[in-house]
């Protein structure tokens, strides 16, 4: 991308982004200051991706910090925890959200013995770290991602895990740019991913700017296309992953996940150790947002494409089986199963 | 439905016919009455549904007749020829569109000693018959289907092969049509089927309409359907069964088939005997249709939804392996594996 995913304007004490949702017909940028337009940026998905919501979420806190007037400690921490319990409120699934802001909060708390400029001065640079920190995750991600690939694979992925759920590279897409720039010549299917596109307007979008081979399909048709033998292996990025291996990623992920391991192709799920939740044991215990039924109906569309009022059942996530999963690539090594995380 | 799907109105020389692309916001009627508009109905799924489309070629097939000058059966069967092959071109995957046009072509043959309006009577006659025997067909795929269903299951269906994919009852929503009027309590899970959403504009729009308690969800959201608990079978449609078994149909059918194995539920393929192509030994041999990539990238939408130019996969169908159906439901009997048709 020509812009960054998540910038930070200082003097302007604002976040700019690009407005995910208009792509890829307009590249709208948005710059945000408040804390309302915080949460509604990540509500909306205007901002989404679990590695960019998690660095989102650490500017947003810094900039609420700096809107806090207080004189001591505990008069900054009490305004800086309500503002941080309002931003972890607007999704539910993705660990980066609560983990990118639990690092501001414990960051707060480490400088409790200095003036408020001093602490506001830490968040900055603890912000600033974690955006760092996930660009260079994705490199590292790729490059042990890149070990599991060859020359003229065709890949599959679902969902955007791209630059644009990130601060650079992506995860599930992160081999894919590094192989681009070393001649892999791989062949990307990018599933359209239903009900929100992202599949269609960004990570096409974004794999085909930087001048990949990409094909899209519809989300049902990766069945088809595995059978044909186009697909070599699935990358695909993660919103949490518990103690024993399961992933909760974009609604379909796990559909994707059977079908490899029906017609025998290796499943990879990539993501920074920040999207790891140990605290969680399996899957059925990661909360799955459920969201509304107009986005399955009638977003996108000039016409109803449903009856009115139909009952619909549109989870954002769903939750892959740790024994559908080939192996977790992250930016400190691949795990293989059995998964103990 | 109030209308019949496919009418023949022999007074006016014109089938009638709802045109489906505009559901469910509009009922439009179309009455067609030239070749070329036989041929764009179904090229342009106006008309659509294998065991509908086999309807609707016998009467556009009688209706050509009507319309060849001609005085003797030579002269007349050199132009009927030329019609049957121009309608039999314009959809390639359902067999049902040759096998009824096939059956008109015998009939005109086994009328080659009368005159050229007695070939015509018979025509008009054979057509008519086909339609009688495709909703006395399906009303008996039904009752079949019904006999492995108990009240209350949760029943998943991809794409429409209800009651406008053929003259009255659908195959795969025969049985909850029938179930419906007894009082079974289905819960009915729509796919709604990209690219051009049948499950959401027909299947959920007719089954509503008739009362029954319906969900819609996007295709990839089936697999956590499935693994939440809320599936007891699955009833799926056919525009061609192979004689092993293998069936093509709506793309994404044998995603759905691969979910439903992983998640031990049952599979089941509805059609009627006229969909089964016992000269094709597997489903490696049945051509299926591609088509064009703005059916996925721009049909329906306000904005574009993909990057210009993107390169898509789009097939028309998916063949289903034998392995993965549980039961194929005819108006003869069901057919349990292994298959041999």
């Amino acid at each position: 991308m020509s812009c960054e995913t998540v910038a930070l304007d200082d003097a302007a004490k604002q976040i700019v982004i690009i407005d995910q949702t208009k792509l890829p017909e307009e590249t709208r940028m948005l710059r945000l200051s408040t804390i309302d337009e915080f949460y509604t940026a990540i509500y909306l998905l205007q901002v989404r991706g679990a590695p960019a919501i998690g660095v989102f979420a650490a500017f947003a806190a810094y900039l609420c910090a700096c809107g806090i007037k207080a004189d001591d400690y505990e008069g900054f921490i009490t305004e800086f925890d309500k503002c941080i319990t309002y931003i972890n409120s607007s999704r539910p699934t993705a660990v980066n959200l609560s983990w990118a802001l639990r690092r501001m909060r414990d960051t707060a708390a480490a400088h409790s013995d200095e003036a408020v400029d001093g602490i506001i001065d830490a968040l900055r640079e603890e912000a600033l770290l974690i955006r760092r920190e996930d660009e260079e995750a994705c490199r590292a991600i790729g490059e042990n991602a890149l070990t599991l690939l060859r020359p003229g694979f065709g890949l599959l992925t679902h969902c955007n895990a791209g630059s644009l759920a990130t601060s650079r590279y992506g995860t599930a897409t992160a081999a894919m740019y590094l192989g681009h720039e070393r001649g892999y010549d791989f062949h990307i299917y990018c599933d359209e991913t239903r009900p929100l596109l992202q599949g269609a307007r960004l990570t096409a979008y974004e794999l085909a700017n930087a001048g990949m081979d990409v094909t899209l399909q519809c989300d049902n048709m990766a069945g088809a296309l595995m059978a044909s033998g186009k697909i070599d292996a699935v990358l695909v990025g993660c919103d949490r992953v518990a103690a024993n291996g399961d992933t909760a990623n974009k609604i379909g992920t796990s559909v994707v996940a059977v079908l490899a391991k029906h017609y025998n192709i290796p499943f990879y799920v990539c993501g920074p150790m920040s999207t790891i939740d140990s605290s969680i044991a399996c899957g059925a215990d990661i909360p799955i947002e459920q969201r509304k039924p107009e986005e399955v109906t009638d977003m996108w569309y000039t016409h109803p494409m449903a009856p009115k009022g139909i009952k619909v059942f549109n989870p954002a996530f769903d939750v892959t089986d740790h024994s559908l999963i080939t192996a977790i690539i992250t930016e400190k090594g691949i795990f293989y199963p059995p998964y103990s995380l």
